[in-house]
C-alpha cells in the first residue's frame, strides 16, 4: 500500500516528520510540500491519481486571525471534495491557532494529532471496521480522549 | 436491502449499536468506523458504491465549540453532495453539543435520534411516498414532536 | 409534462397540499417525503432522474435556532446543485421561523408562497420567458409585492 | 455570438432592459427570466447548454436582510460552479439593498453596474487580454472607480 | 511549460507585472484578465483547457467590506474547485484591504505577495516534493516569515 502525506511551507511545525516515524518502513510514501493549506485538496487529489496512494494525510496549520479559520474552511471543504471524487480517505489533520497562544503547546498539539491521525491512517488501510471497536469512544487527537458517557 | 452505517471514534455514545437494534435481522449491514465525522462523506459513497448499500444512515457527533459546528457544516455539505452523487439516501445523524451540556440528556438525544432517523432509513427503502402520510405533521429525531399546525 | 413535489415530516403546514390543489389535473405529479430538509437535494434529484419529472417544487421548514438556518443553507446549496447537474429547475420553496412567531402568520406565509411558486413553477414549464412581464417587477411570495421602483 | 440574460421577478428594477439597450443588435440575444436569484444557476446554465449563448449576464436583486445575503452567497457560488461546468463567463451582476436604503440610488447604483458589466461582458467576448489594459486599475461597477494605487 | 496569469480591473495594484518580472523569459506565459475576482475560477479553468498552462497564477484584491469577504471566498471556492476539475495548482493570491488601510502598505504587501507565490509556482512546476525543504518553516507572503516553533 502507499501513502500520500501533503504538508505546508506555512506551518510552523514539521507534522510530516512525525507521520513519517510512526509509518516506519511498513509501506511506501509519497510527499508532497504545497505552500499554505488551500493548495491542499489538489495535491492530496494528484498523490492519488498521479501517484497511486491509497490514502492521504493532509497537515495544515491555520493562523489566529478570522480570514485563516475562513480558509481552513474552503480547504477543507475541498479535501472532501477531493475524496468524492476520488473514494479514497485524505485525513485532514490541521492544528488551529486559536486552540492556544502558547507556542510550546501549539507543537506538542499539532505532533499528537499528527501522530494519532497517522495510526488512525494505517488502521483504515486495514480495512473499514478496523476502527470499530473504538467506534463511540470520545476519541480525540491532540487532546486527551473525551470517553464514552456512561 | 442492504443497509450501510458509518459512524466516528470522536462519538461519545454508540449510536450505530442503536440502529442495528432497530434494523435487527430485517437487512443486511455493512458498517464503516472513521476517526470523526469529517470521515464521514467519503466512507458513506464507499458503502454506497464498493459495498453495494441501498441507503446508508451516518451518525456523527459535534463538539461544543465553534469550530466543530464549521466542520459539522463541511461534513453536511460532504453527505449531501455524496447523495448527489450517487442517487441514493444518507441520513444524517448528528448530535451536537451546543443542545445540551447535560451528559446524560446528550445520551438520551442521541439515541432517541438514532432510533427514529434509523426507522425513517427503513421506511425511504420502502418507496419514496412511504412517509407521506407523515408529511407536514412537525416530526422531530431527538424530541418530542413539534405537530402541523392546526 | 411530469411536477415533482418533494417535501418533509419536519415541516408543521402541509404545503404539498395546497400546490397540489394550484396544480390541480393540468399536469402529471410525483410526490417523495423524507425526513428533513437536509434529504431534499437528493430526493429531488431521483424526482427528475428516476421518475422522469420535469421540475421540482421543493417544501422546507426551517427551524427558529441559529444551527437550523446553517441546515437550510447547506439544503439550499444542495438544491442547486440538483439543478445544475440535472438542467431541471427545483423551486425552492423554504419558510424560516425566523420570520415570524405568530404560528397562525406562519401557516399563512408558508401556504402563500406554497401557491404562488407553484404557479411560477407552471409558468416556467411553458418557457424561459414567460416570466419576462414580469422581470424587475419586486414581487414576493409569502408577503405583498415590493413592486418596481419608479 | 450570442448573449444571455438571466433576470428576475424579485428584483425592483429591470437591468436587463439596460443590458438590451447597451447591446443594441451587435450580437443576438437570449433571455431567461426567474422568480428570484436561487433560481439563476441553472437558467444561466440552460442558456449556455441549450440555447447555445457563449456569455451570460446574469442579474440579481437582493434583499435587506441576512437571509437574503445568505441567498445571494448561494446563488454565486451556484454561478461560479455553473461557469466551471460549461468553461463560459456568467458576469454575476447583483445589486444588495444593504448598499444603501435611498430607493433613488439603489436604481441608480443597479443600471450603473448592469451597463458596466455588459460592456464588460462584450469586451470578454473579444478575448482574454481585452480588458487587460485596464487590469489593477481599481475599476468599480456601480460607483466611481477606486483607482490604481500610486 | 506554460504558465497562466489570471487578474482582475477591480485590483488596485498591477500584481500581474510583478509576476511576469519573476517568470521572465523562463516560461511562456498566457495572460486573462477579468472584471473581478468572482469571474477568475472560469478564467484559470480555460487557462488549464483551453490555453494549455500547466499551472496559474490568480491575483485577486478584496475589498474592506464584509460582503467583499464573502465574494473572496465563494471566488476562492470556485479556484479550489477549479484545481479539482483539472488536476493542476493554482496559486490563490489575493490581498485583504482588511489587512491594513494603509495605501502604500496595500501596494507593498500585495507586490511582496505576488513575487513569492510567484516563485512558489516556479517551485511547484519543477515537481512535488521542490518545497519540501521548506516544510513546516512557517512561512508567509506578504509578510515576514513566521519561522518553525523550536
Amino acid at each position: 500500500m502507499k501513502i500520500g502525506i501533503a504538508d505546508t511551507m506555512f506551518a510552523r511545525v514539521d507534522m510530516a516528520k512525525t507521520a513519517l516515524q510512526v509509518i516506519g518502513n511498513k509501506h511506501q510514501v509519497e510527499r508532497y510540500t504545497v505552500p499554505g493549506f488551500k493548495d491542499l485538496p489538489v495535491a492530496c487529489k494528484k498523490l492519488i491519481e498521479e501517484y497511486g496512494c491509497d490514502i492521504v494525510i493532509a497537515f495544515g496549520w491555520v493562523g489566529k486571525e478570522d480570514i485563516d479559520e475562513v480558509c481552513a474552511h474552503e480547504a477543507n471543504q475541498g479535501l472532501i471534495q477531493a475524496e468524492l471524487m476520488t473514494n479514497k480517505h485524505i485525513l485532514k489533520v490541521f492544528f488551529h491557532e486559536k486552540e492556544t497562544r502558547d507556542e510550546k503547546k501549539q507543537k506538542e498539539i499539532a505532533l499528537d494529532r499528527a501522530k494519532k491521525h497517522t495510526e488512525n491512517a494505517l488502521a483504515l488501510l486495514k480495512g473499514k471496521s478496523e476502527l470499530t471497536r473504538e467506534a463511540g469512544q470520545g476519541k480525540r487527537q491532540g487532546y486527551d480522549d473525551a470517553g464514552e458517557i456512561a
